[in-house]
C-alpha cells in the first residue's frame, strides 16, 4: 500500500474536519488551528485567496482552507459569508425570523475550498479556489445531527434538512462535498 | 493666526468627510482613499485598531480612520460593523423589512475614529480609538438629508430621523460627532 499524501486543513472546526476527512478519505488529512485574519468581504473566493495568501506566509506545505456562506435569495445573496456571526448572534431560529418578511425562502449553502502550494523547486507558489454550491430553502428547524445551519437548510430535492440526515447522507449531496470532490479531483490529476 | 494642524482622514466617503470638517472645524482636516483591509470582526475596536496598524505601515503622519456600525437589540448587536453590506445588498428598506418580525426595534448607531501617531522622535507609535454611541430605533424611511441609515434611525428624544435633520442639526448630536468630539479633546490636550 502507497504511502497517502499529506494535506494540512488549517481549520479549528472538528465537524468541518471530520467531512473533509470522510469525503478526502484517499488522502492523509491533518489540521491545524492557526489565526489566519479574514478579510470582511462579501466575495467569498476574495476571503479564501487571500487566508490562502496569508498561511503561505507562515506555513511550508500543502494546506487547504474553507469557507461557508448561507445566502439568503430574499436578502439578495447575505447573510453570505458573514454567515457565521449570524449563528454566533442570533442562532438558526434568529435566521429564520429574519426571513420572516418574505415569501421567498429560498437560499444556497455555498463552500469555498481554498487550497496552496508554497513556492518550491523553482516554481512559484499556487493558490486555487474550488466552489460548492446546493439550493435550497430556509425552513422551521428540523434535526440535531450535523452542525451550524444544517437544521433549518432542506436541500432542494430532498425532505429532509441537512440535520436531519446522518453525516454519511449529508455528505453525498452536501455544498462542502461538491467543493472537495473538485479538489480532490485536481490533486488526483496533479500528483 | 497659527497655522491649523493637519489630521488626514482615511476614508473615501465625501459624507463622512464633510462630518469630519465640519466637527474638527479647528483642525486642518485633508482627506486621502487608500485601501486598507478591513478584518471580518464584529468588535468595532479591534478592526479600527488594525486599520490603524495597516495604515502605519505605509504613511508617515498623523491619520485617522472611522468606523460605523448599527446595532439592533433584536438581533444581539446585528448587524454592528456588518452594516455596510446590509446596506448594499438590500438597502435601508431591506433593514427595516428583516426587523419586521420582532416588536424591539431599539437600535444604537455607532462611531470609532481611529487615530494613529507614526513613531518618531524615538517615542513608540501610537494608536487610540474614541467611540460614540447614540440610542434610538428604526423606523419606516423618513427623510432625504444625510447618507447611510439615517432615514430609517430615529435617535431618542428626537421626532426626526437624522434624514429629516439638516447636516447641522445632526452633527450636534450623532454619533460621529460623540466620537470626533472626544477625539478633538484628545488632540487639544496633546498639542
Amino acid at each position: 500500500m502507497t504511502e497517502r499524501r499529506q494535506l494540512l486543513f488549517l481549520t479549528g472546526n472538528k465537524h468541518k474536519l471530520r467531512e473533509a476527512k470522510q469525503i478526502l478519505h484517499d488522502f492523509d488529512v491533518q489540521s491545524k488551528r492557526i489565526e489566519l485574519p479574514e478579510l470582511q468581504e462579501i466575495n467569498e473566493q476574495i476571503i479564501v485567496e487571500e487566508k490562502i495568501r496569508q498561511a503561505l506566509k507562515v506555513m511550508d506545505c500543502e494546506v487547504f482552507v474553507e469557507d461557508t456562506s448561507l445566502c439568503f435569495d430574499a436578502l439578495n445573496g447575505l447573510p453570505g459569508p458573514l454567515i457565521k456571526w449570524f449563528e454566533d448572534k442570533i442562532g438558526t431560529r434568529g435566521l429564520v425570523d429574519m426571513l420572516s418578511a418574505y415569501s421567498d425562502k429560498t437560499a444556497y449553502a455555498k463552500c469555498y475550498v481554498g487550497y496552496g502550494l508554497p513556492a518550491r523547486d523553482g516554481k512559484d507558489a499556487k493558490i486555487m479556489v474550488f466552489e460548492g454550491s446546493v439550493k435550497g430553502r430556509i425552513v422551521e428547524p428540523e434535526g440535531t445531527a450535523n452542525f451550524g445551519f444544517d437544521p433549518i437548510f432542506l436541500p432542494d430535492g430532498h425532505d429532509m434538512t441537512f440535520a436531519q440526515m446522518g453525516p454519511e447522507e449529508k455528505n453525498k449531496i452536501s455544498h462542502r462535498r461538491l467543493a472537495l470532490e473538485k479538489f480532490r479531483a485536481y490533486l488526483k490529476k496533479n500528483q
